[in-house]
């Protein structure tokens, strides 16, 4: 495996693969690597002849109150794991390499960035989307991997490649969760053992949720009325939001239909912990 | 010449002509070309192997009450000289391929862009740089033309190509002017006789302008106040702005030094004239 930090001998190696016929796959990280992660590199190295993953903990996606400083950190363990999973290579360009003195253009989605988590971290997905694009233009990829985790993130991008017409595709793999159904995060570190040990109703709320919808309820304030009671019940934190989205615009719906996400941020101590579900609840 | 409309189709084309080693040199435009655009297709052709021109009026880049729905047109004409001029692909896509429904993401320079024409004109560099990223990736060019009569939108893309790691090489050609002086620009159309015989005088403003600083002035308000004293004494227009800035950062300068960009907008009843000279001052 080659560790690569500067941005032209990346893009050099992508591109002398990409002659050779050879398929690049793709997967953006900010380190700290778990099993969510390992599902997509898996997946990459599937359905591609080169692996590549990417470490950079991005500045631009933490709004200044935010953990970017306290963000958990391990390029070793990082490293010996996409080792073992053959990646070909780890990117890992410095702040300065992505950031010039100078650096002044940005890559803005205007409207799925507006509910949900953009709506709580105003600025966070112009950061996360300038980035991406950026890493495309530096990894050339042919597939990139991206978790539904972060669902909103995953159908910004969706849409900017479509906008931008860049030339990749995107695609998304399911969470990856702990037994008790904590979605894997590497924010969990955050979380003292007594935290760990609730946080799983996040999940627990949704899946309530998701069962009322399937027994035929459709009215948003009741479902939405349902995981709050749960995680309040269980769980010392602040709710950010409940919510339940189109998939097509993120707009919040008053009756349930087509196919949409309901989604939750919640603060738990240091830890701000997400989670969703996307569901067709039929007519 | 092929006239291709559909966005696939032209990536397709320029993919498998890169696959056979072939550099692409892209010429964007707003059609009605004139020799200034001649220039550049000249450039692009003496140095790749095909040359791709577009033609597509940009929607984003004009404010709500300029000239977007006036803007000339004669597309029979432009593709007749782009044949002449042995242009391998003209890329013709309509509005909708560009900017279809639920459109949503934009590239935006924010520091250079501020000044100039991005002071009058507020939002007009954002519909520049997204449409110019969107025609990246779908012409995947190895070089792009630009004119330097737009100085400004130069610099911005050039900002923009390397902050956003963009893979492309962009050259800007000098501008081409009437025998008189006036700047080539296809929005002289909108000009009268009368207006047209005194548009000249803006760029003799600015070569008097040129000649005090070889002289020794560099004083940017002594010098400003000379061109706006000739624009006004012979043209009937409204000045927009005489500008002298840093070529680093676009920034008015009170002292010239290093590298300037004098420039000048003005209108001259429909027209939006521009026109600059970069200098070096010297100490």
């Amino acid at each position: 495996m080659r560790i690569i930090k500067k941005i032209d001998v990346m893009r050099k190696f992508s591109l002398a693969e990409k002659k050779k016929g050879r398929t690049i796959g793709f997967v953006p990280t900010m380190g700290f690597l778990h099993a969510g992660h390992l599902s997509l590199i898996k997946k990459a190295g599937k359905r591609n002849d080169i692996v590549v993953v990417s470490i950079f903990v991005n500045p631009a996606q933490f709004l200044p109150n935010e953990d970017f400083s306290a963000y958990p950190k391990d390029f070793r363990k990082d490293a010996l794991i996409c080792r073992e999973e053959s990646v070909d290579v780890l990117f890992y360009p410095g702040r300065k390499d992505i950031y010039p003195a100078g650096f002044s253009t940005y890559v803005e989605e205007t409207s799925l960035s507006k509910s949900l988590c953009g709506g709580s971290r105003p600025g966070h997905f112009k950061g996360v989307t300038t980035v991406v694009a950026k890493l495309f233009n530096i990894v050339v990829p042919n597939t990139v991997y991206f978790g539904q985790k972060d669902a909103q993130q995953s159908y910004i991008i969706k849409r900017m490649v479509s906008d931008l017409n860049m030339p990749v595709e995107i695609k998304v793999a399911p969470i990856v969760r702990e037994p008790d159904g904590l979605a894997l995060s590497s924010r969990n570190k955050y979380l003292t053992k007594g935290q760990r040990a609730k946080a799983c109703f996040i999940y627990k709320a949704l899946k309530i949720a998701e069962k009322r919808v399937k027994k035929g309820e459709r009215s948003s304030a009741k479902i939405k009325a349902a995981i709050r009671h749960v995680i309040e019940a269980n769980l010392r934190g602040e709710i950010d939001y409940i919510d339940i989205v189109d998939t097509e615009n993120l707009k919040p719906l008053k009756k349930l239909k087509r196919k949409v996400l309901m989604a939750v941020a919640v603060n738990v101590g240091k830890a701000r912990l997400i989670d969703n579900i996307i569901l067709k609840p039929g007519r």
